[in-house]
């Protein structure tokens, strides 16, 4: 106990060794992990998260670097997440820290951690959220959670961030302009990288018509379900005139830093948005819930597993293998060691 | 009861329009779909499960097409579940359906169907494997899942099928590269598309390289994990010599058709050797635990929160956003109600 509170004060006293620990800890999930979020806890909820997102090949990262670069600049710290698309089997990180450190080393205002996706459903997710907490106990006022996929990987970004910027390129195939459709519609910031591209005032036009047919205000909500979000979910806000996020559509050329500046304020601007809007409160609820649900439910299959014995586990299995019984009638095994399982 | 009885005795019939009825009531989670998916369980089992997945811009439809058309004539009937990447908030499927019929439509030895990813996590995970166990009762002798994704849908593919096709192409670039170092390594047989790509030798060479970096057999266990899944697992196979998978390299041209006999053979060379070397009830078994477990967690996350008032969730979700509680002493409280969710 006194070597992990040690720990969460080394992170709060701003030591990037024991940051560095504390986040391995949380990500190993580790027995001191509980102990030092736990610690960290009331220290959380100043930093603006924002999540980062687009199809491979967007510039997504150099984008992530240069956005860095200028927040340093108007004196911000800030902490990368970069969550790669890397083996769910071996959880290496071939991606982020080494091509990172080349512009960002030695600056004790930046830090970069890069997190492999793993194989379990909801891990990554869990890990992610409880990174980002170490992160912004330890003060950093900006947290940037980068992830490259198509489908879920985004909604989860979604779930933990307060702005949301879909990085969009010209020039790509027809299968990822229905990518976009979907990413879209998760942004609150569009960026379109790489300026120099001839095709740029095509992609813009595409994006801005395909802006105008999304309504995110609405759908926005229709992310969050189940009986725990809608009771922790504040009402809608109205979308009155002057009120509701026009979603900025902003052109960049992240190897010249040309319209980074721009995306910046635009963060700032947003950040001020939700705010003066009531929407970050919403936000913050739905986040918590959906975190709390996730929480419950792997507590809850785990005590129940607990008082299964591993050889009637293997004969369910069998059965259903075999087709005797559906998984339904398994499932209504299980649940009758319920019993065993009060708090 | 009765009418949903004969829905089920009507797919079994082989009524197309059944079918699809019956697809539409699992993917829409209707109060019929768990009595049609119980009368149709002990009727699956048959059908080989191939996975697809590679990343957007692949030609990866354009050769599931192919490897259909070939597969007709072969004398095989052929499902198609393709999960579009399209809005987990609108549900709306934009690939698909449409530019598929065009050569497959008309014959009813080939059914075709789009699912759009949804906002749950572990959602579209769980109605894909359900309309699988409608197509597989329904008496198709091949159902092809194909997604187009980085991260975790392949993770999900692999999970759910007996056999599958990664697909590569010629020339993208590095955070690609990337994404197929994790890839690769739930492949079973690697395809390389565009063959007519003058840039194909280098990209077939880089991909044997990486694929002697991998080693598929062990670290394709690594995936599943959990005591119910343990529990569930036969003894892993001695990769002794003539027993172990090689992963086959083919390229392809999905426009002209050339190499996806010898795809279409390499399948059912693969599905000779699962068979043979034990490997398809590892999977089999892996398959039913991964489900199981997610079965239990959505039923009994669904029990406990019944037992919850609405005034009480939102009560501990405000503190958690005061920072008063944190979340875990928040499941605490909510696991206080185990008491009430006996079965």
């Amino acid at each position: 106990m006194g070597l992990t509170m040690t720990l969460a004060d080394e992170v709060l006293g701003g030591s990037r060794r024991a940051l560095a620990r504390a986040i391995t800890a949380v990500e190993n999930d580790a027995a001191s992990a509980q102990e030092v979020l736990a610690a960290l806890f009331s220290h959380t909820g100043r930093a603006h998260l924002i999540g980062v997102t687009g199809s491979p090949g967007t510039g997504k990262s150099s984008l992530v670097n240069q956005l860095a670069l200028e927040y340093r600049k108007r004196g911000k710290t800030i902490a990368i997440i970069a969550v790669d698309p890397t083996s769910p089997f071996t959880g290496g990180a071939i991606l982020g820290d080494r091509i990172r450190m080349r512009d960002l080393s030695g600056d004790s205002g930046v830090f970069i951690r890069s997190m492999a996706t793993r194989g379990s459903l909801g891990g990554l997710a869990r890990a992610t959220a409880d990174v980002v907490k170490v992160l912004d106990a330890a003060g950093f006022d900006l947290i940037m959670i980068e992830t490259v996929g198509a489908g879920q990987s985004e909604v989860d970004i979604a779930r933990h961030a307060h702005t949301v910027l879909v990085i969009e390129t010209p020039g790509m195939g027809d299968d990822v302009q229905a990518i976009k459709a979907g990413i879209l519609e998760i942004a609150d910031i569009l960026v379109v990288n790489k300026s120099d591209d001839p095709r740029i005032q095509n992609a813009v036009r595409a994006l801005k018509a395909m802006l105008d047919l999304a309504h995110p205000g609405e759908q926005r909500m229709e992310m969050h379900h189940g009986k725990l979000m809608q009771a922790a979910m504040l009402p809608p806000q109205p979308a009155e005139s002057g009120t509701a996020w026009e979603i900025p559509l902003i052109t960049t050329n992240a190897l010249t830093g040309e319209g980074v500046a721009e995306v910046a304020d635009s963060i700032e601007t947003h950040r001020a948005y939700l705010r003066d809007s009531g929407e970050m409160q919403r936000r913050e609820r739905a986040r918590i819930a959906s975190e709390l649900e996730a929480m419950l439910r792997e507590v809850l299959v785990t005590r129940l597993l607990a008082a299964v014995s591993q050889d009637e586990i293997a004969a369910l299995v069998e059965q259903i293998a075999q087709r005797d019984i559906t998984p339904q009638k398994a499932v209504d095994a299980l649940l009758m060691h319920l019993n065993a399982v009060r708090s």
